[in-house]
């Protein structure tokens, strides 16, 4: 992996170390562009990356905000939630849901990713950061149980629309994707009964083992 | 080009035409991470498409805000813009700024890409969508030069740290950064210090032609 980009101080106005530290995280972010997930494009020309899944769950806030459990939700803690979720993932890889060996040292290699990456930020943001991805890992608010209701529809949606590509690679059956959308039933009520019935969609057309 | 995914409406449910266009809208955006800028990452491995640009700027808006001229401006309606300021590109392609000959029709091809794809959606989100790129186009709102600010200030920061590169290819000058960066100093006085000197130091080391 190339070094992390050290930004010369001598041209920060100012000689500001907040700003140094601002500029280096902006950059060091780039590296999410590299980060393939188990989730492939509309069109099946590549894997997508998880900077464009961070994108695309964004806008799903946007769009399906009505259909979430939103009552006093904060919707732009949503968006910024997701917009940050996979920032771990610069050095803790994309870990396939389905892969229960890999899961298992998952939130380790996350906690430690994140010590590091939203450290690179001064004191206030790093903790405004953290605070938030913690938020997000643990799931108890509204906003962090709508971002993950984002987060699954968007990447099922994907799946199903590419006839399960990826879940037939890797030989997925109904009762895993089943299990993890229980996020989108908990955090979205009203798009899980489009969830269900494209599941059972999947299993007839065989995009999806029974 | 593929043609556009069409939702199977009795697997809708309530078979809810509204859900329906949010659903297609949703697919129909996942062709902007094939839209390539004349930008590269940082490694210098790959062109970014326009998906990471907008992630990118919209991460920047949560950084940088406090150097932008944000008296009563609302962050999120600046994220918010960022996310979905280049989906006409979808239509329209990537327009190099500085490539004068496609900019003559660049308006034109995007004002009717934002018809057709913010279209796509219910009418009440298609307005919403449309305003807010409206907004961004007009550049006349402080949210609108905020957001002005960090697009530009990202694509600087990627041709100033990748040795200017992209700059070299297309023999741009010092002048003409200059002219793209009025954005910056309007929109964002503080990082436009920031600018001004990476640009004196990128004619210095032979990234950009004086």
């Amino acid at each position: 992996m190339q070094a992390r980009i050290q930004v010369d101080p001598e041209l920060i106005p100012g000689n500001s170390e907040r700003f140094k530290r601002q500029v280096e995280f902006l950059l060091e972010i780039d590296r999410l562009k590299h980060t393939l997930r188990q989730t492939i494009l509309l069109d099946r020309s590549r894997q997508e990356n998880s900077v464009e899944h961070s994108w695309h769950i964004a806008l799903s806030v946007m769009i399906f905000a009505e259909y979430a459990d939103l009552d006093g939700v904060d919707l732009c803690r949503v968006i910024r939630m997701l917009l940050i979720h996979d920032l771990v993932e610069i050095d803790a890889g994309d870990t396939y849901c389905y892969d229960e060996q890999a899961g298992a040292g998952q939130h380790e290699r996350e906690r430690r990713a994140a010590d590091r990456i939203f450290g690179l930020l001064p004191g206030d943001q790093a903790q405004d950061f953290r605070n938030l991805w913690d938020e997000f890992e643990e799931a108890g608010t509204p906003e962090a149980r709508s971002a993950h209701a984002m987060d699954r529809f968007q990447a099922f949606l994907h799946n199903y629309f590419t006839q399960g590509q990826v879940w037939r690679q890797h030989g997925i059956r109904r009762q895993q994707v089943l299990r993890r959308m229980q996020a989108v039933e908990r955090g979205a009520p009203l798009l899980w009964d489009y969830v269900r019935t494209l599941m059972d969609d999947a299993v007839h057309k065989g995009f999806l083992l029974p």
